[in-house]
């Protein structure tokens, strides 16, 4: 309510309580005036009244909302159904305008702020979580590997004569398909094995690059979340080669936000070398629904080259999917999450790693992933299926994310055969089972998790004398909060997490 | 509730009161038994409180929602704000996977069956509207032009070796970059005046086909709803050139699934010439919100290479924009829609003709454009700046859609240097203004844009004196329903609606 | 936002955007500037947006939502599931304090704006329904028998003797215990029949009166809606004697607001006689959820007197319907409403006419009852349970609120016997069903109430051959909205509804 | 969705996702199988989708929302704005019946399921809180003070001739007018002083008995929560007199759930003695919107026989709260509220207890009031105004329900004037100030509230040179879970907060 309004109300009810409640509504103002001020992410979450109220307030702002508007163009942002119009917070106009998906829209002053903020304040979390020097990025409404796809088209106008891509083995579909969609050609670079890790071969990326001409390849596309045991690409040194060569290099850093050792390889590799974009989902690092992913650069004149690359308007849900989330948490709860996610990595790690002795397998040692794991199965390959089984078995018992990888599975992708697919190699010596500690697991998953499998692979077994029990894991012990009590001092909050038979 | 539930149910209420809420709830399920079905848009809208219970069955069968899932994967479906979790109705995972838009997930029972049950529905619905004989289609969260990019992107792994794309001219800048963007050079083609309207050029396509080699074109990307006084394209007559010389085909559909004449020339194009896939967008259509559109075709094969063609998954928020809405309106709903929007187009036109009389303009004649009209705004011309200040005046009054254009503007888009921009011609002989009648507008839309327009124009010519009154319009007269009472005979509801001063 | 966030907003995005989207908010806050200045239901009804943005509005001014508020109260307004506090929107505190429930609560500027802001909108409804001289109400949490209590312990305090209340029949259980409750004895006049009509037995009350004494009389407890045949209570006359006697006079007008006619006895009695309080069921007059209603009187300190016997807070749900409801309906939409129950209690009444008629039957003649029709089941009563079997028979086919009425059934409650029970008379002379025409009903509910009636009546006969056809009732016509066009002149909406084979 | 739809589904997607989210629905079914079953609150709270799809399925079984519904009666559920339905999960027709507030509709099985429901879930919570043989309940839509008139409505048809409630002085408006209202005239016994305590007179008690005759009493009316440092009343003493003399005995337990030592009076009184009824607020014991008790009693027939006394049907409205919360609680979240309250009331009274010696005052020894503290404002007395200064200070800074007693204070209400107003007592020695731990007051509260009367004390005195620092208060630890991991053992979680500078 204005002024006038609050006036107004001090005739019906005392207005020394009007006056309170007018001074409250300030309280609300006073955290959107930052917001708009800092473009940041603010320190400590909003409650869910301020944010509906700052959406409330964006939505009035557009066309479709006002009062006495009359339409008698081809798209006016009406809603057929109420359902739909409350569930986007009648913000229905999207974001961008048909040349650019950044651009501000004259009927959507709300709609285009709302944009504007989300990538602000996404901008602000990417250099709390380790990449500080990054300049721009935008929130755009397609999955990861559309999104690289972007990324090509747009660098294709930069190179047109390039046709190929060079890119470090990583099984996984979209990415391969994100290449071959926007018309290039993936040339394929095998890893090393460096004891149970796959790593980058940077000496066969630097021969394919003397071999195909550095002005016929498009861009390098490295990858940093990945499945254990291949990890995170050698970000600096191919940085360095890319820089040398005069090459683009776009990296897939699908869900590699929640890691600080993902984004600091991004922040070295930028600083010493080369990187032009990097490509990062929504969902699996804001926990907001699949559909969405985050363009980000070091050079602002290219991050723009991209958005305006998208033709025409585009869906806002994914950008107010991740404002709301980012203005609940707060910086510090988004920080809070990340460290919660460590701690339960090293919490799944011992677990899993015990559990493997108990079987006779081991946990691969992976100490270069920093989310996901791998134990060996390998006293499962001899018997035939016993491996898939064990997968279905899993699936069944309602453990999700895990997922059994056999050897010697040969897939063609858009023309490419992959052996050894799945396993980022076409000759890994074992096969094994992949377990991530992403964000948002709680110590129940891994729990869960843990009593299934056991169960699982003693019934595989078919041997019930022999099982060991489970070892109680360390105790977890964690800073919950350092809040200061505006002055009054500190408030601590210690949890810990114990088992206890 | 299940079957015990509602037994345990009738030991605390009266059974047969216990027993007709059962029942109740078979009404419900009966419903959605025929939708499952048949899979097809129902006759008779849904209630919010079926379509609510509907999704949130299909929520409870994903994995996310599960009460007992244990999660160690990358992706989990969780959710950071319970906000953000109702807006999605708890339907977390998106659609398709990795290899496929269309593809079912394993982790999400409910938002594959979201998500083939939308893309089924929506092609009962453009059956309905008219392409009776179109075989496959889906939704993807993107707008329009990124979807006709996808479509392109297509087409390349068809045609390895073509380049150009012809294009009869429109002048929407998304319509251009989507073929920019996919890494193609646009060729286009300028219309022909045929008395007020622009069509296409028939002769100068067949002449640049001639010139650059069939074999060379990627496609040809024609448009049916557009601004007057440009009209579709000609369809018919373009498929058979393609057919002739085995050139794919893209309609560009935007808006127009809500006009039964774009969809008859789709419909006609396909039956007598060759059309591989046609695009619309859904926010226009159908009144949700911007990011979607549907990807159709004639052929099952090609629709299915497209979807594939998609690297990763997707957003469910457009499809569920869309199910929610068909379900709420049923055919019945949405057929009035379309008739109340072809009904006021009518209305439309008789007004702004007769406003146009007491200025000394004229409405064009462009009988073949079905939604857009243009009024000539020739006395505006000789004074400088008039013209856009029309739009600008009409901007701050809150008519929302009507767009002046202007003579002589020129504009370079990605290299390519358009004359006579935002007219579809070099040198249309009038500046105008244009207004449509989309879907969903009403009579208070058309009355007071016409009162506001009248207004405007006035003050522009600072001529107080010989201002005429704006016509009593002619009134309407519509049939609402027509209900058949369960065979009591039918319930007629009239609407007349005029005006009286 | 307030001022200098749409300042800070004009550097993110454009200027004049931003100015427009503050100027449309300006729009809402003119609507909610005008209620709060006139405290009357607005003509037109508001957006959802609109009453959205209020309710949160007044939900900022309540202490819970403080930002900055610490609480160390035995009653702080915490909510312990997100859930409930959104479905309240936040208002928690309730309405009213300890000594008064329309008093103002310090904690809860915006709850009690809430208060005051509902009672006197739905007075103004009051006024406009018909009792133009209404001085004051105040809407309660509780449903009208125990709205009727309060009245009654209210009067002990002021005629501490009284014994007695005089109370024409009506048999609804809750009525009559509204009565026994407050502690008083209920004195029953019995009904005198008048053609088909049962109406008040004046003389019977005049005689109590004088039998019993007046300084032993309460009140008199009169009733305008009721079930046919019975009709509303001859108020006029009523009040006459009440003046003359000087004994209070509360009228029961549960569901009186939607007829004017039960709306002008009311306001007929008060002016030629003495009516203290009527009261009347917010759920039955107003389409909201079950346990509200509205104590109104012509003399503000009595209705100020029964206010403050309710001792400590009270709920602020039914409240917030009823604003939500009447801000959503404005006065237009209420009275349209009014008009379409009207209509269709014309249309049910020559339906149900028509229909005995077929089975030998007849809709008795009760003309002063404006919504309650009665038809004879005299053919049923020779068969032993044929009527009671009609009944359950309806409302398996989920006929509801048809009720059927037995002759001779006897009930005792606290201790009173009534004879005839739920006929209103002691010896009715015929059975009978009634069905009632209230407001929200549709054409729909009578269509399919006649057909299954007549299945029904059929089956019963076991006849099948003499079934005639129901006769098409006759057209409804209706202005269904005038609406002055901004000064363009009026547009005028007519609704024709007919039935045709 | 039923057997078949799932088959069907089948169909769409892999028949074994389907099965396995077939299976999920069953998780749910399951936990609502149990609520049925037992009518227990659960251990665990639900999710709130396990919440809403319960609440669904409730109002699917309810006439409104049956699909094929024809009404014609005064009172069919329909709802005018579709906000209001949401916000009551379509549960339109409220409780009761026109006999009984707790009978079943035949309209409503859904609503009647849920009123029965919710009174057995709030029958367990009243054991699991102390009062393990209370027989009967139900949750009545009015605040307590109104629920208590009911209690002596009832007690009145039990006892015709009786006028007096005895009743120990607590100085709060709504327990005296609930008697008062009723017409009953309330006998003050002024409490003893017993240290800092106000406590109950017992021989004042006795005396008053044997002076009115216990036939001419119509109960005792005696509190167990209030404001230190009045303390609850002896109940088992108060109890066996009743016994003794066979008078009725009503309990105001008003916000005395959260507090196990309420509770154990309340069981204690009704062993070794007589207690009719307890009446309890539902928001202040369950952090719900203020409006709802509950009346509570040992002897099922008594509590039917109030429950009959509400004449007519009530809103449902307090039920459903209620019942969310406690599915969402589940027992041991709220047995977690209850010892954190706990908890926070020692920490609470240490620091009041520190800041009081700082200002030369004292913390009131009051260690029979489990959740309201005083202290001393001697100080401030001789300066006129001071002690009303700092209550209008506290309440500008937001520290709300921490109230301020003077002493000397007179007030009249309902014709009796109390001496000593607001302190229980005709002559309190000393004014003091009040704060609670209330169930749902966190850590921050008694901080805020702490340094925010620091400040006010400190400015009252103007003196700023002798102010000491507030003494960091004691760690809190807590055992905030200990959960049987599927019996992998259990899983301990420890919660330590504690100050630092």
């Amino acid at each position: 309510m204005n002024g006038e309004n609050f006036c107004l109300s001090e005739k019906i009810v005392s207005s020394s309580y009007v006056r309170q409640g007018s001074q409250a509504r300030r309280g609300h103002e006073q955290l959107i005036r930052v917001l708009l001020e800092q473009g940041k992410c603010p320190e400590e979450g909003w409650s869910e009244a301020t944010i509906e109220l700052f959406l409330n307030e964006l939505a009035v702002m557009d066309s479709n909302n006002f009062l006495g508007n009359c339409g008698v163009g081809e798209r006016e942002g009406r809603v057929a159904s109420s359902l739909v119009a409350k569930r986007h917070y009648r913000l229905i106009h999207g974001i961008g305008r048909s040349g650019d998906i950044a651009a501000i829209q004259p009927k959507a002053a709300g709609s285009s702020l709302l944009n504007k903020l989300t990538n602000s304040v996404v901008l602000d979390i990417l250099k709390l979580a380790g990449v500080r020097s990054a300049a721009s990025c935008f929130v755009v409404p397609m999955a990861t590997g559309m999104s690289l796809t972007l990324c090509f088209l747009t660098l294709r106008h930069r190179r047109p004569g390039a046709r190929y891509i060079i890119w470090p083995r990583i099984d996984q579909k979209s990415c391969f398909k994100s290449m071959v969609t926007a018309g290039f050609e993936p040339v394929v670079i095998e890893n090393v094995l460096e004891g149970d890790e796959l790593r980058t071969n940077l000496e066969a990326v630097q021969r394919k690059i003397d071999e195909l001409g550095a002005e016929n390849i498009l861009c390098l596309h490295s990858t940093t979340s990945c499945f254990a045991p291949r990890i995170p690409d050698r970000l600096e040194e191919l940085a360095v080669i890319c820089a040398k060569h005069n090459i683009p290099h776009v990296v897939n850093n699908a869900y590699g936000i929640q890691s600080s050792k993902c984004m600091h390889l991004i922040q070295q590799g930028a600083r010493v070398g080369r990187i032009d974009a990097f490509v990062q989902s929504l969902d699996k690092n804001f926990m907001v629904p699949v559909g969405g992913a985050i363009i980000a650069g070091f050079d602002e004149d290219f991050v723009e080259e991209i958005s305006k690359m998208y033709p025409g308007r585009a869906s806002a849900s994914p950008s107010l999917d991740v404002l709301i989330t980012l203005l609940t948490l707060g910086a510090s709860g988004y920080r809070k999450l990340l460290s919660e996610r460590k701690e339960l990595f090293c919490h799944l790690s011992q677990e899993l790693s015990a559990l493997a002795q108990q079987y006779g397998e081991r946990l691969l040692h992976t100490p270069h992933n920093p989310i996901s794991l791998a134990m060996s199965l390998s006293s499962l390959q001899t018997h035939g299926g016993a491996i898939t089984q064990l997968g279905s078995m899993l699936f069944t018992r309602q453990v999700s994310g895990a997922r059994v990888v056999q050897m010697g599975v040969e897939q063609t992708i858009s023309g490419h055969t992959f052996r050894g697919f799945m396993s980022h190699s076409e000759s890994y010596p074992y096969p094994y089972l992949n377990a991530a500690s992403a964000i948002g697991i709680t110590c129940d998953d891994v729990a869960l998790c843990i009593k299934r499998l056991d169960k699982c692979l003693k019934s595989l077994r078919r041997e019930t004398g022999d099982s060991e029990h489970v070892t109680d894991p360390a105790p977890l012990t964690e800073v919950r909060a350092k809040r200061n009590l505006n002055g009054l001092g500190y408030l601590m909050e210690l949890r810990i997490v114990f088992f206890c038979s």
